[in-house]
């Protein structure tokens, strides 16, 4: 019997696991893949605060670990594939864990091209964030793939950066809300390209070149960009958990991190929230900790 | 005229200026005193994510505060006194700051001790936060004053730690909810000193003694303690601006560190929410200022 199982080794979860062994909670976290999260597979981070010089996304989450792990926390590679809040058990394909309180940890996967280079080219040239990233590509070429809100949002973002923006969907017109629509069409920096999709990436060390393919023509050309930001779609990971969840499948909870289920809360990127970055998880996980050291202290320890 | 003004240089403040100025935004922190904050006079953090071996709050501070400088944030030292949002203006007394978004980062102040020693020994065993600074105090004897809800589940908390916790409390009874009272009653290494004050914190270096007053018999002790936790209040420094608030007078904001007034953004101990750490400053910081982007960027920049 743990005291608080945390499913999801990424930054949220990683922090929920620094604040519950601190408070002397019986702490293990549940990670299906490598600890770390999508913090992990970032070349540089700029924007965590507390480093003034960046920091690469696996040396940042390497701190995180020791310093979970320093306090008592345990660190298991092995997925969860389902919770059952009743009986207070989140299972693996080889064992049950119980919990007092369980944190819901589980981050979203971007949605990423199926294409030859997008692979070997992740954190070197293809982005899934232009928060994180876009001022990493000052006065260079870039191309967003997408026609959504975020997609269209975030081109826009990118001008203030980058010398050109490319914008590459594969139908004739766009999904953004109008008024951003408009913006984007103003821009001059921004280049739309229709009925497209990415068929390859190229490049050396990072991405230098596109491969792209007209859908309605057949025609193919290549475009020379230094960086690809992908915005076609989020999935989180939240199918193993039966609680309240938003449309797209991201958990409801309220300010506090508590689910629509006693005892269980949900914390980073798999929560129901606009803002995804490393400094947001930290934050989330550290109040999901907070909020499962309440509800033990007070449902019969 | 600036696209973002930030009242208040804490760790919220900060974070908020680090993401502000890297998205390109012509940002400005006002602040009345040094930067930092509450985390500047905490003598050592523990569970910041990402500092394994911890780190001195001045010195997390001035790092945070070099990253915001690196991106182009001012950071000034000016007092806001009043803020007219129809104006989009914050006034100090010498001059008035006009304003794209705004985002308020003010903190809240703990209510402290009005005795000898007690601004001497701050950081150095003087503590307002028992989940900041409890683990620092193990097998060592503590007080709390206070007789709250805050001040009875943070005793609670301390024992976790703690050889012994006296709780002093002014009055022959608790305000704390029942249950929580039941706890402490039922715990053996909390004793309860009644209707009696602190009047005097002692120590050379560090705190070791208090001398405590009892207001009904008049009757004077010493008690050696290592550490003093004080939740005699809180007051949030939102004095200078009308949107909806709490109860308490903290800012109401959507999960997104929205206020009730458009372009208006709060972040930090100054908003309504249970938990309050530099790690969910930092969180609510980041978070504050992609709103305040998305603001600026949908309303006619």
């Amino acid at each position: 019997m743990y005291d608080v199982v945390i499913i999801g080794g990424g930054p949220a979860g990683l922090s929920a696991g620094i604040y519950a062994a601190r408070a002397r909670l019986k702490t293990v976290i549940l990670e299906r893949l490598m600890p770390g999260g999508q913090a992990a597979v970032t070349d540089y981070i700029e924007n965590y605060p507390g480093y003034p010089e960046g920091v690469p996304g696996h040396e940042l989450v390497a701190k995180m670990q020791e310093q979970a792990e320093k306090f008592g926390c345990q660190i298991l590679s092995n997925e969860v594939e389902a919770v059952t809040i009743e009986k207070k058990t989140a299972a693996t394909r080889s064992e049950n864990y119980n919990w007092k309180a369980l944190i819901v940890a589980t981050g979203a996967d971007p949605r990423t091209l199926d294409v030859p280079g997008c692979a070997d080219f992740k954190g070197r040239g293809i982005s899934f964030c232009a928060t994180c990233d876009g001022a990493l590509f000052s006065d260079r070429k870039v191309a967003v793939v997408g026609g959504g809100d975020s997609a269209v949002k975030e081109a826009i973002y990118l001008t203030k950066f980058a010398s050109h923006v490319f914008v590459i969907h594969r139908r004739d017109k766009l999904r953004a809300e109008r008024i951003i629509q408009e913006k984007a069409f103003k821009n001059e920096k921004i280049t739309f390209v229709w009925d497209s999709i990415v068929t390859a990436i190229k490049g050396d060390q990072r991405v230098e070149e596109i491969h792209i393919h007209n859908v309605k023509t057949g025609g193919e050309k290549d475009v020379d960009v230094d960086g690809i930001f992908v915005y076609i779609g989020r999935m989180p990971n939240t199918a193993m958990i039966n609680v309240e969840k938003d449309k797209a499948g991201y958990i409801v909870t309220d300010s506090d991190m508590r689910t629509s289920a006693k005892g269980v809360f949900a914390a980073g990127d798999c929560r129901s929230k606009e803002h995804r970055q490393v400094a947001t998880a930290v934050g989330d996980g550290a109040s999901a900790a907070m909020s499962a050291e309440e509800y033990i202290a007070e449902n019969g320890d």
